[in-house]
């Protein structure tokens, strides 16, 4: 155990020095002996409002310093229990969406097939399609935990079919998650059809309005999600504007009346015991947050999303 | 139905491009054929605190793009069902509150004799007693709901007696408003005198202390309300410090322990069915909010507003 | 009655005018009638993250300048039934955080031997250790009401014994507090042991984590609370960080899932009747927040303790 | 010597502690025994694009606590040659721009009659029209230095005749200024009229536009001012926005191509030896740079002007 | 003459009022009867640092209000000479950087091919190779005066080769420019290899380097340029990055040490009397600069282009 | 050659990606085999006005991704030259100034005595007393040149002997620099007293004040202090306050009047030759400035010292 990656305390070195990796943890410089490889994916070009995310991964990392190894709520210790490094970032083609997407695809595949767990900090949803793409090489069709303000099931946008709003749809097409085991969490906002959702709860998504979630905890329904989904692998993809402005005000595409830290952190934590292959957390926008609370959160997310791998043991 | 004005897609027009009217509408030139009328009225010399509210119609306009024409919650359409335009700006007098009042009155008063229901976006709230003036002028003393962390019933100011907080006694004073159909909703914060709130209360106003709305939702509240007013024309004035200034941060005189903007959705969608013959949202002030989100929120809520207008139709 | 110190009224004195006090009360130049002193302890040397409290007092008197005489919601008035005036600022040693210590513990020995009660605005967490020598050398241990994100119980950090984290452990050490009369509320996060607050139990100290406060009123629990102490000399330090960062995002070592404003409010104005010696609100950084908007929130806090000081009538 | 007033010494009390008063000096609670007076005029009802500048006393009083009492490259030691003391804001009525001028008049002319120099703090530049008003009252028509990007001799805006952009044409008008002993200094931009500019010149004010002053010393034409003045009573009137917004972005109406602070330090130095009967600095908008530097710098030409106040002894 | 299109006067519509077109220039529906066409291409997929240049014609317009029709500096008329409108948005592919460049070409043909002169807001600049396609297509190989921190000539960027670094290579390249009168105007910074700029000088390409133009009027380069290029057809592609942070933080690769707004006056006033076809103004990136500074320079620079487009008189 | 560390280039991987160190160099584990090495002190508590230094080292290394290794105008090429490597933070005491002061001495003592050159990013100018003690020990007395607003020779601040303003006093004293080859640039603002300069000048520090610097080259005075100080051993400390606030708002203490960056790059160049045995660049104050822009500043003035320390090659 003492072999682990382990962040560096913000005892031994004052947190606003050091590396400026997840957590303040080593630089990984290569997959092996790695269980989880975090890794950034600076991206914005595939957002269609206010851009920025290219940032995002820079300042997750930053205030991620803050972060203590271990949970004081649900009592995990996951650098105790895996191994963790942070991997650095995509060299994504900032001028090219699409050769973006399969740069991404090409460096999931890699990892994934070295048997570690990935886990990305983006960037905006569009990376997520090509994520799923290798993850379903691997696994096949997963269950998807998706958190989010928007349904991302857009067929095109300005003819594109690739960008941050079409994952999903993409990903319903190419069967690279299982239909009726997709869960979507936090939709809300205006649409341009009046059944822009209908379709893919046809399809067998199931929904879950942030209005029908207000003033409650999502305890009950992450255990529901949790005991729906069973052994399948499952992966979560955690935009962060699922989370109401005031709690999330970095971010490209926000949406008022969302879900508060509080609901993300039940909701996270109800996951425990899920076999998550992979997660990422998307659409963190800095310009838009200079205060760095909104990567702050992301980061406090993250690390929690760490807590509920599979193999992290409570203390 | 197609010959109502549409806004522009943001699937048609990136989001960030176009005219900077209310959601993208066209900026229309003439009432003729208008049911519903979007105006600006950029004031922010009747604000006691902080200023800056001049700028608020030209923020929410912007930030409104992201407003898509469908509402998902509700069914909604309002572009399907009212012809709406976005009217632009009164030309007010930057350098006198008298002056200005008396154009908006006069305004107001125009835009009414066309039959189009106007649809304010202030401007500090000195704007509202003027625009009751010409609503009551109309239609005789109306119904009032008043959402705000003020009751805005100072006698005077400074001497003053039309200010952003002597509204709602110079509306009762004139006979503009249904004493007892009067709510206010929102109220919280300290006062002057330890009756401030008993005088109005006295000639018959419902108040709804934000203390009370913690943790509730205000559907209930709105349909009761909506019972209490029947089907007596109403006029909607919406002041965005109700929300609490963690939701709306970009505001003159902010007050804690507000409403949520789950709360705000609530109270309007409840209001559905009412008589609704115009309404405002109030004191946004960007120099406070450079992210732009209280803009966002207000610009959000308007539209909800225009989804409960009379004649609007669900899908 | 008419004898004790007013705030400037608003209607008087435009309120981006006038002194920089606190209220916009009399700048004290002495004790001599005081009943209570409002002071600033401007530091941030004792914080171990973001810097900027050292201009809390600052910003904390220009936001407050916001509030009113009389609590709308209690009926509280504070300034009718006490005499209370702003004392300046504490002539701290910015480059040294133990002589600042020092000089502070000297400067509440003053005020206390002259029967006058302190109202701290900090600063960082780290002035509550030399005000509770001086508090406990007057009325031995006392109460501690601690609403904070953080237990504030590290031993030691960089092997200092001084700092924002380790206060309430040198306090329990030295006898200043009652341990079983020791309240923390709102705590969550990470921490460096996954027992971190077990050791603080032990000793006796009541903790309240934050994740079992949300969705609920405060009003209960602190009525709990305030039985439990009974008529002991209670103080109570109240560290911003112990909101949401959506709440209160100015501060140093912000933690997501944190308590609401709302929540703030239930929760001082059920400490009403308690023998309350002295209080402080501290962490508040302005450069992370240039709305002032925290600043704001900790004044209108602030001034919710002034209501429940011994003494305070309500009309 | 000893008696005069003295700023707090940053070496006594840290900088970031302390009355908010101009550079820590005492706060002044009569005239007796005063020299000068400095004194805010916080208002912004007189401005025609962005608001804030009442927020300008109090941000230029909280950035003057960096200045210490001696001029380091003039060797000016204003606080042993003068007592000086800051007399608190003006009780404007900001409602009411016309209402407000006259509280300005008027108090300024009792300022005057007890022999005392008033150097003020703004607000928006409609306050120098009252000023001059009473200055003229006591010593009829002044010399008229005039620091500005605008000439401020609007006839009238909206119908108003006393805005920010009239000032100097009323001045004109009412025969409060000396016409060919008026320098206009900085001016540039764009006009409503081809000979916008050429009007005043007629009247026998002196131009001297922005774009002759590019990359000179500005110690000539100071000096060249200073002779052509000689011993008449003269006031100057220092609009922030003179600067180059890259100097003084905190400003209402910025105009590029400006003056550079090494011109705006050697244009009042080169002023020493004038017989300066008030002044006032003027337009500094805090919104709209929060990180203070814009009333820095109006806070340290302040001090400037201080510097050449007649009777003020070098070293 | 008054037929054209006019600005609306801050005296008649307050500033802040009023269309968020260029200089509140009427919105022009067609291109009939317009001698020049202002546009907006709001795009920041092709910049290689920060991105937020979407935002720029959005805010440039917002900005120019403050910009009224007469140039007191010049004399220039320029909405007494041409007729100039607001064309509002190109509609690009924000998620296909090809895609986009492809449009603004064919945009641009459109637009050329009325006998209207084009004036771009960016966007970044990498629209400027789409526009040269266009322009040379009509004229031939042009004259171009490339005022700019950067010389924009790589070969590719990540093996793309139509990005905002690679532009002027390009347009090289292609015969678009005439070489030899070809003005790179602002130079500075760093590079890839010791001779990047020496390459473009060996194709004929002339250098100013900002480190040669310091402390220096640019009115006799200007002049110099002028002459040089005679009656050809000339482009002018203004970066906003050409001038130093202080005066444009707004940006996306700012570099240090640049130009000033004088010597940008200067430079584009000695411009007059060229036989400009068509220009542009890039890299403003709003949410860097939120006080709106970086945008009024740019629209203030654009105004100054306007004002020496052929034809344009002076009073 | 080829051997030595180079910085990550932006056309391989997009500058807003990979490691957080100064230029994207590799992050050095050793100093083996090192010639320079950069070095993080963050810190803040030696700062007397506003704080926020600590975050300096980060936000230097975030925006110097930015830069390109080779020098367009000098030709200088450090990263063919020399072995440079990011060796990451100091591990100071951040509650304790004086024995951080205590571990960055030892620290520099331990690279010294391995023959690596100490390029150091505060943190406040407080670090700059251990390090020219640790040179001194190594090299005897220095000369210096220290570019500054301040002076820094006060004798104390509240009875502290070593702080951010006390330190050129102190290194005199203890005998670390040669006095009468200490030259102190860019000096100006107020003082405590009357002749604060003139005992420095006394011991032999040579002034440059920034007055007499304004609107001139610094080549030639420059060249003037190179030939001065021939090879003696020099040491070069960079406060970054030096410049004027228009170019460097994000600092401490800011100073009107100041140098600018076409100074700031002509001064450093022309130390070209001297034999620097360290330098520094200091007071980088990130929350005031989150634009970033002063960090990029600190960035490119560090990498130009990089381009002039001995045995850097031109081609
Ligand atoms: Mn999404
Ligand atoms: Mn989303
Ligand atoms: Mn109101
Ligand atoms: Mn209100
Ligand atoms: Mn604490
Ligand atoms: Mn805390
Ligand atoms: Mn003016
Ligand atoms: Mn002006
Ligand atoms: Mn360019
Ligand atoms: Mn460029
Ligand atoms: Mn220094
Ligand atoms: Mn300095």
């Amino acid at each position: 155990m003492t072999d682990f990656n382990q962040p560096i305390s913000g005892n031994d070195l004052a947190r606003f020095s050091g590396p400026n990796t997840f957590m303040r943890l080593p630089q990984a410089t290569s997959l092996d002996g790695l269980d989880v490889a975090i890794l950034g994916v600076p991206m914005d070009i595939g957002t269609s409002w206010r851009s920025g995310t290219r940032f995002g991964p820079k300042q997750i990392r930053a205030e991620s310093a803050m972060i203590r190894p271990y949970n004081m709520t649900s009592g995990a210790a996951p650098f105790d229990s895996l191994n963790i490094g942070d991997i650095g970032d995509l060299a994504i083609n900032t001028f090219s969406l699409s050769d973006s997407l399969r740069i991404i695809q090409e460096s999931y595949s890699a990892i994934l097939s070295s048997g570690v767990t990935p886990v990305a900090m983006g960037g905006d949803h569009s990376i997520t399609l090509p994520i799923l793409r290798a993850i379903a090489e691997k696994y096949g069709p997963v269950a998807l935990v998706h958190v989010d303000a928007h349904a991302d099931v857009n067929d095109d946008m300005f003819g594109e079919r690739e960008t941050h709003g079409t994952v999903f749809r993409r990903a319903y097409e190419e069967g690279l998650i299982v239909a009726d085991k997709t869960y979507q969490i936090g939709l809300r906002g205006t649409g341009y059809g009046a059944d822009d959702f209908k379709e893919a709860q046809r399809w067998g998504f199931q929904h879950f309005p942030a209005s029908e979630l207000w003033n409650r905890s999502l305890h009950g329904m992450g255990a529901e999600i949790r005991r729906d989904i069973g052994n399948r692998p499952v992966y979560v993809s955690y935009d962060i504007d699922s989370l109401d402005p005031a709690y999330a005000p970095g971010t490209g595409t926000p949406e008022i009346g969302g879900l508060t830290t509080p609901q993300a952190l039940e909701l996270i934590r109800a996951l425990r015991g899920l076999n998550i292959v992979g997660c990422d957390m998307v659409e963190v926008s800095p310009p838009y947050d200079t205060s760095g609370n909104t990567a702050l959160t992301a980061a406090n997310l993250l690390y929690e999303l760490l807590c509920v791998l599979p193999g992290v043991t409570t203390k």
